[in-house]
Parts: structure tokens; sequence; C-alpha cells
């Protein structure tokens, strides 16, 4: 790390922080500039005792971080695109991957009806949500258990894989017995405990970027599940927290090429929750695409405007059939196919 | 809600709006402007089946709440304040409250010393982390049930009332045998399972605002606390996520304001968290009084450069004195008293 | 409009919004709901005193808007694309349209090098800052009207149209006769007095989207150009500000979508800006071509790390090459062609 | 600077780097930690070559500034607070300021009556705007040089300074012979070439921050003034942008104690702009003054609900004397007076 030291301080002041520095565990270098002096810490920021505390002495500026802090999910640690099994379905590798299904798990004609559309048009993968995190207690909470037998239903009838959300430690096993893919909602993005406890089960997991987490947090809560010992994560961008009020979310497609730069995992795009509006789906997917995205996590209901829960960003099954056709030539452009 | 119909939508397709919206329960009234018509549909919002999913049909604009979500947390529906017991100490009443106390739990020696000071200073409520949500896994995660263990000894010495935070379901049983508050930190503050779980101590709840989480949001949040049961819930502000960099959060100070009077509530304010920064704590601290907080939450440490978490942003017990001193004319000018 | 009331408001006090609605040139309609009551007044918004100055009354809860505000820039007025004629290049028909250059004029050999390099690649306009806006006046603030008479050479040499920005009133008409098009940044987004002189000269003007400018906001900048009788204006969205720091900006590929939904208007992306990195920018244009945009504005410099301005973002003339040539199957998939 | 060279780079890379930084103008030394090496640039920061352009190279991970970039407006360069004197009035000193008055000049009548309440209630300043930036083009856009001509004739009539804002360079000289504070609105922030038209004049200038600027950039801005010869410069926060809906705008009060901290400039508070609603103005200012503000800007109309702009945001007579009185004790608490 780097500690900026106030200037004009006097060099016993210094020579306090060097102290300081070598006392919690690093080797200080002093740089003495021609406005400040900065003194560096060497040693492995990733293991040894944060120096931000030093911010703490009066003299003290700023300290700034050399290293990044995330390693199992660093590109560097692992140049080659990771490629996650889900249950026989690659993803991350060469065929793009469309998942698609309601927002909520309603009922079992609702839910087998959209497995069998979304199939049909290339999805291989059924999303539906049996337990949902709702803003308000008054709003439709989800099926709950009766939502992940319909899943494992779906999936017997269609073969389609299944992802699903998790909400609560409690859950976990339960829903692992029905899901392929346990997915973590945004507003859990950093519930570590329950990254630990859906990381345990092996299962490949889907971690939503959360509202206003940023990239370096999102990689670093990846990391909480590959350090123990789980590798089958995949990213999710879903729209960030922004002062726009046109859309729900802005979704920061950019987020796509930065996460896979810096990280070897597979990035899935939910252009659904991401803006929030089925009109602005299509042309957000196109994007998705082009950017490097792996795959798309799209809302699909068979009559979106009497949806249970967020029917205005829901494409019904005309429209998703339409989407993967538009999709095609970019799916060219890149190389893929689905 | 009002249903925003697109300009120049012919007669048939609003009448498809209003079919719809009496369908989904509500009573529809369709008003023609000079430029565009309106659809109001007369119902309670709060028990019905919301009409945001109508923005899936193309001939609508917009679909616009009337009524606020949130019910037994409103100031409409409790018009006096609310005032929490915590074991004997009123908190949201006329005395204000401080909570103040090291950001983790470190050691024996660290927290009983810390707790002499606090109380010593005028603090009735000891904090201190037993369980650290952090950033990263490679960050020190907290004494767990040993920090405790020293929480309940702190509370024998000194009598101070303890908040902690507690980060999992599973040790919601635990923490409530030792914490007079269970405190529910930013990263969970959407995480209704743990609120609800929470909720069933019938224990006092802290409530911090998400780092991105609108206020009507927060409210809801408590909402599904108090309607858990649970009506002894406290506010807390601690900082939202910008674009400023010279703050770790800005400490939203209108946000006490409007809380107060949206909300029958105590509204703590913690500024450590809220900048991140020790050298602007006092400041803020005399803002939050000002502005008609209820009470504090203060990060103190013996020596806050070798604080194993957040250093930067913790007083010194010197410090923390000399602070409350300074408090003393706002508590006057709201008059108040410790 | 529609003004809400609060609940439980006694009637004479709904008779008295009424009133006023009435008084400011409405027709008021009250709807009286099971819960709430609210006051729809009929009548152009866009024509009439707004009512948003009534939520200075006590009873009333909220004031929303049913109309949008723009007019002449709506999609609504004009339903195809508009194409702007740029002294005989036309952007926003069906060719694509590059523009590209150094951020900062700097030299004659700069610049004209790098004119011939972006035409060789495809650019059929020239971009070059002659006035910069710096953050801080200690940095670089561009060669002035040596910077233009530069870009006037460049464009005799090469063919190329110009593209530079304009900063001051008191600069409009000199760099309107250097230049093709008039480029409004970010800073000036909303410096309306600025928009209004540009728009007297009857050139084709790029509006950027100022750094948190909300895409109405961005929008009715833009109809401050029309309004003034000037209908060639090119949206470009160069990255609003979020709490995110990996980037310099967060570009928001979203709103290409949005903007293109609402307005005839072409659009045009700037990626350097947008994140402010030379790596991401490659991804960026593939995700920009892909959401439907007319053109890209990208910095290109000779030597990047010793530019004068923001070399960070800045590509190289074999990077600027390549990354027409990557664009290629991404111009094929939209059906457009440079 | 200090530039962090990606890992695992080879010697010579970062030789090349070194010879970069030499050859513009910095004398670079090499720091070889365990994991990663930092080459730190030493000179001047504000007087050589920026060296972010770095980024440039591929083996550069980041380059980190380490002076700010403020000179005469930081504490550091003047240890004092700054007194502007407001022909006569002094504003930064003892004496707390109260500038009132309603957001636009409408006429003769409101403009007199406002100007006389405010005095009499404790007001020194006269705020009223003559030239409006509305973010529609349809929306009332002041009386101009009419509204000038009022606001002279108030100040002969009560003695009140005024305070009105500029949106033209070419205004400038006119609104300077009628005003006593040239005032820069939040859109006009980073108008560089307006901050230095109104530096020539000499005369006090308000210095608004922008909707999402941050405070370093707010500094330099300021920093544009100071560095033209005029050292009156006061700052004014007056909110910022957020991803809130429930306020216009997130009224950052941390700032006020930031920038306190950072400069020696006097610090005005705009709680009328900051939350846009005049239920929350009252609390806002308690804060303000609390955490060191210099004084207030508050809009003040005879009859809020007919106001031509924003009179939503804007108290009555009664409502501005009942805000003085309840700030008494708080003025008391910090040791000033109006």
């Amino acid at each position: 790390m780097i500690i900026v030291i106030k200037p004009n301080t006097p060099r016993p002041l210094v020579d306090e922080v060097m102290a300081e520095v070598q006392k919690l565990g690093y080797d200080p270098r002093a740089i003495f500039g021609t406005e400040q002096t900065v003194v560096a810490a060497i040693g492995d920021e990733r293991t040894h005792h944060t120096l931000e505390s030093l911010t703490a002495l009066p003299q003290v500026q700023e300290v700034m971080r050399v290293q990044k802090r995330y390693k199992m999910v660093s590109r560097e640690s692992h140049p080659a695109n990771s490629v996650i099994d889900v249950d026989g379905v690659p993803v991350g590798g060469e065929k793009f991957t469309l998942m698609a299904g309601p927002c909520s798990v309603e009922s079992e004609e609702q839910l087998i009806s959209t497995a069998k559309a979304v199939k049909a048009a290339g999805a291989t993968i059924l999303r539906g949500g049996a337990f949902k995190p709702r803003t308000s207690p008054y709003e439709f909470q989800g099926l709950g258990k009766e939502g992940l037998r319909l899943l494992s239903l779906a999936k017997k009838e269609t073969g389609l894989r299944i992802i699903t959300e998790v909400l609560s430690e409690r859950h976990v096993e339960e829903v692992a017995t029905h899901a392929d893919i346990l997915q973590i909602g945004a507003r859990n993005a950093q519930n570590f405990q329950l990254l630990i406890e859906c990381a345990k089960t092996r299962k490949p997991i889907l971690l939503k970027r959360g509202l206003s987490e940023r990239i370096d947090e999102w990689l670093l809560a990846a990391e909480y599940i590959m350090s123990e010992g789980n590798p089958n994560v995949l990213l999710c961008e879903r729209g960030i927290r922004t002062f726009e009020t046109y859309t729900r979310n802005t979704l920061d497609l950019s987020a796509v090429a930065i996460a896979k730069k810096e990280s070897h995992l597979p990035v899935i795009v939910d252009p659904s929750q991401g803006c929030g509006r089925a009109d602005l789906v299509k042309a957000l997917c196109r994007g998705a695409v082009a950017l490097g995205a792996d795959g798309l996590l799209i809302e699909v209901h068979p009559h979106p405007a009497e949806a249970l829960s967020d029917g205005q960003q829901q494409v019904d099954f005309e429209g998703f059939k339409a989407l993967v056709n538009e999709l095609q030539p970019f799916f060219t452009a890149v190389g893929r196919t689905i």
C-alpha cells in the first residue's frame, strides 16, 4: 500500500508512520517528493492487516491500495475462460446460453406452457421464482415449496435445466435438490452467510451484482464462493441504481466487458430486471451479446399484463421467439451459436 | 393507481385497459384530457394486485401509484413518536441516546476499557461487532461467539445495554441471548428472511438503511418487521452510496428529517460508517442532533490506527469525550438531554 | 397533471385545490378513491403554468405529470428517423458514421497524421478539441484559435468533415466558420444560453448528455435547440456519473435504445469519454452498434501515453484500424455499412 | 504520482515506464514490492504534465495522484477563514448570513414585499432570479433585464444587498451593475468561461456545486475564479443528484464540513434547491447551521402555490419568520449571531 503523508509533515511524524507500518507487518520505504512524502508499505496486501486504519493518524492524508483484492476469480489466476457444467449443459463455452421463464412460478399451467415455449425458441435453462424477495411485505411472495415442485416437474417434462432464487440459508438444501443453478439476487449480493451456505452445495451459483455494488465488490463476493471450494460461479449483471428514472435500473453493459477482462468466470446478463421494461429488452439483449456476455436471463410470461410480479418487464411467447430470431445475426457476429 | 394512456390511442384500446383494470379488482374511471387520457383505478393499492404490469400493454405510457405502500410504520397510523424500550433504557423519547463502542470486538481488554470509557462520557448502549460482514473473504471476520460472550461480560461489568450485528438467520437466537438490540447492517437491509427471523425474537431491531435504498424501501423493510408483530424498530441512517469519493459514503442527514416526518419510529444516525473518516464524525454528529435524530451510533477504539477493522473511522477515548462535550449546546438547542 | 391529495383530507380543502387548479388555467376533475382523492387537471401541461407549485399546499401529497415535456424532438412528432446533413455527409441514415481524432489538437503534424489514419480506416468526420474544458485551471486548455485553423487545414487536406467543441458564446461564430458540427460537451449540457447561440448558426449540433442528466432533461436540452429553429441535432451518449470507480464514467448504452425510441434524432456514442479506458473502447463500440447507435465518436492519438489530455482513453492508429475491422460483423448484423 | 505496474511485468517494461516518466518531466523511483512494482514520479503534479496518460501503456495497472490539485482555495494556503466583503456586509465571519427572496423576480410588488419581509426577519441579502435556467424551453425564463431593474429598486428601498444568477457571458457586465453577488448555478458549475468572465468583475461570486460534482471538482472550479485574480468566492452546497426520489436533490450536509476543512472560503447552504420541498427546509437549515455553514440561501415567496417557478420549495413570509426564530438556539450553539 501507499501511505500519502500530508504536506509539510516533520520527519519524526513520518517516522511514526513508518514504525506503525512495520508493526503491522509490512516493510516501509519512504519516498521524499518535491511537495509531499509517501511511504510505500511492502508486503502482500491480501494476507496482511489493512493499512487503511492509518488514516486515523493526523499526519496521514490518504492510504491507497496497490493490489487487487480478489485472487481466485481473477483472470490472472486462470487465464482461460471457465466453463461451468450445469447438469450437462456447459455455460461459458462456445455456445451462448439462453435462460428464460416467468418472473414468478404462478401455476402448473403457466410454468409448463412457458417452459415449452422457451425451449422451442432455443432456451436450455428455465428460470422461475419460487421464493420472491419483494420490496413490500404485502406483495406476492411466491409459491415457495410448491413452486420448487413445479420447477422439478417442468424439468421432467422438458429436460430444461432449472435456475431459481434462494433467499434463506434455511432453504438452501431444499432449493438445491430442485435447482441446477442457485440464484443469488441483487438484494443478497453481499449476504455472505447465504453465499457460503450455497457454496457448500457445490451447485453452480448465479451471483447477481448488487444494486450499487462496485465491480471489485461483486468479484469479491464471488471470491467468497470460490474460496469456500466451489468454482462454479456465474456472474450476472442486472442493472445498477442510478439517478435515471426512465428505467427501473440502469443496465451496465460496460460491466460485462470489465468482468470478462478481470475474471475468467462466465457473465450472464439479465435485461428484464436491468431495465424493467419489456419494450427495451430486445435492444439490450443485442448489446449484451455484442459485448461478450455468455448468456441471457430473460423473463417470459404467457400474459404479462396479468403477471403476479413484474409484468411490465416480461415478454410473451411470441415476443421471446421474435427476440431469439433477431439475435441470430449477433450470435454470428460474435462467432457463437445457441 | 393512475394509468396514463399514450397520446392518440383509439377508444377501444382505452376500453381494453379499463377491462383489465376491472379484471384485476379495481374500479376504473377514465378521464379524457386535452392531450391524453388517464384511467384512475379505484381500490386499495396495498391489498390489491399491482397494476404496474399494465405497462406491458403497448397503449400504456406509465402507471403511477397514488398511495404510500407502508402502513404500520407510517406517522399517519401512529401520530406520536414511538419510544422503544431497550431493556429499561428508552430510545426515542426525551433523552437523546448515545450508542458507542468498537467497530469489532477484538479482545476482553479492548472491549471492557472501551465500555468504561464510553459510559463515563455518557453512552448508555455499547456497540461492538462479533460477526463482521467484510467485503473480502480475506479480511478479519470478527470473533463470533467469543465476541458475544465478551459483550455479555461488558454488560455485566458496566450495565451498558448491548447492540451487535446479526448476519445469519442461524445466529439470531444466540445473538438475541446476548444483545439488547439486534442490528441489521446495510448489506442485509433487504434480506427479508433475516428481518423476519429477527422480528420473531421481539427484541428491538436497529435497521440500517441500505447503500442505495430509497426511503420508502427502507420504511417497507421496517414494515416487514412490524407486520411480523414486532413494533420495536429503530431506523438507522448510515450513509448512502453516491459518486462522491472524498468520503466512504455520503451521510444523508436529510433522511433523518424525512424519516421523522413519514414515520413514528426513532431515528439513529451512524456517522462513523456514514463518512468513514474520524475527522468528520464530530461535525456530522452536530448535524444529526440538529436535524432531529434520537440517537447516535459511534465507533470508539482505544487505538484506532491499529484497529482490526475500519480504524480510519473510529475515534479514541479522548476524542469521544470531547465529542460529547461539544454536543451539549446542540442537545440544549433541541431541548434534549443525555 | 394529477394532484394527489393526502388521506383523510376534508372536502373543503379538496375544493381549495380545485379552485387553485382552475385559477392556474386547467379544468379540475376530482376522483374520490377508497383511500385517497386525486384531482386530474385537464389542459396542455406544456403550455400552461406547472402545477408542481401546488405541493406548497399542506393537503397536497404529490403532483404527477402526465404528458412528456418535449415536443419537437419526440418520435411522436416525427415518426421517421431524422437524417442530418453534415456538409454533404448524411448522419442518421443507412450509413453508420465514424467520427475520430485526437482528444486535443496538439500540433499540425499530430492532427494531419491522425486525420489521414482515421480516414484510411473509414472515418468520415474528424474530431479534435481546440478549446478544452479542463477540471483544473492548471491543465492544458487547448490551442484555441490555432487549433481551429489546423482543423480547417485538415479538412482541406483530407476532405473529412470537422467536429469540435464550443465552450463559449463568444466563440460560437468563429468555431462555426471552421467546424461542420458544433459539439456541446457534458459540462455545458444544460448551458442553455450556449445552446441557443449555437442553434442560431443552423449548423449541426452534437449535444452530449450531462454527467447526471436524466434522459428527459437531455431531450429537453435538444428541444431548446430545435425550438430555436435548428433541427440539426445529434444526441451523444458519453457516460454518466455513478458510484462505480473502475471506469471514469459509466457508459449508459441503454440510453441509446431509449433515445432512439423516444426521439427521431440520430444518436452517437462516445465510448472514449464513456469509460476513460482505451482497453474497453472496442467492446463498448460493439455494444453501441448493436444497440442501434448511428455513429461513434472515438479518440485516436499517434502516441496516447504522451497525449496532452486524456491519453488513457485514446487508441493509436493501429488500434483504430483493428477496431473498425472488428466492427464489420456488427455493422452487417444491424444491416448497415460505413 | 504513483504508477502501479501490473503483476509479473518484466523489468524492461518497468524501465520503459520510468523512461516515459522522465521524458514527461518527473524523477522516477521504482519500488519493488513482494507482489507488484510501483513507480513513484517525483515532481509537482500541479505544474507538470499529468501522468494519467501512462495508463495507455499495457503494463500499467493504474496511476494514482498524490497531491491535491487545488492551491489557492485550500485551507493549507490560507489557514484562517476568509471573510468576503459584500458591499459592506461581511460573509464568513462571526455573523451568520441570511440570504432570502423569491426563486424568480415576478413583479415589483412581489419583490418589494418579499424584500421587506425577509429584512424584517433578519436577512441582509436579497435573492431573486432575473435570468432563470429552466429544464424546458417552454417554462418561464425570468423577467431578464426588467428583473435586474427591480432588484436594484429593492436594494434602494431596503438596503439589502443583492444576489442574482448570471447565465450568460454576455450578461455578466450588466448583472454586475445591479448585483452585489454573482450567482453561478449548478448547471453552470463547470462552465469555466462563465466563471472566468465573472471573476474579472472582481465582484463576490457564489459558486453552487454541480449536480454530480465531486468536492475536489467544486474546489477546482473555485480555483478557476481565484486564479483569475478574484478571491471573493462563496461556496454553495445545494444538493446533489442521487437515486433518492423523495426529494428533488439530496442535500449533502457533510459537504459543508468537508469544504470548511479543505478550504478557507465561506460556505453557504441552499436548502430550498437542496430538497425541493418547503416542509423540509426548516430541518435542513438547522443542520446547516450545526455543521458550520456561514450562511443560508432560502427561497421565500408571498404565495408559493402560485409562484411562477419552484413554488413547492418556497416558504411564505410567516414561514420564513418562524424559521429564523427556530434557528436562534442553533446560532447560540455555534456561537454566532445574525
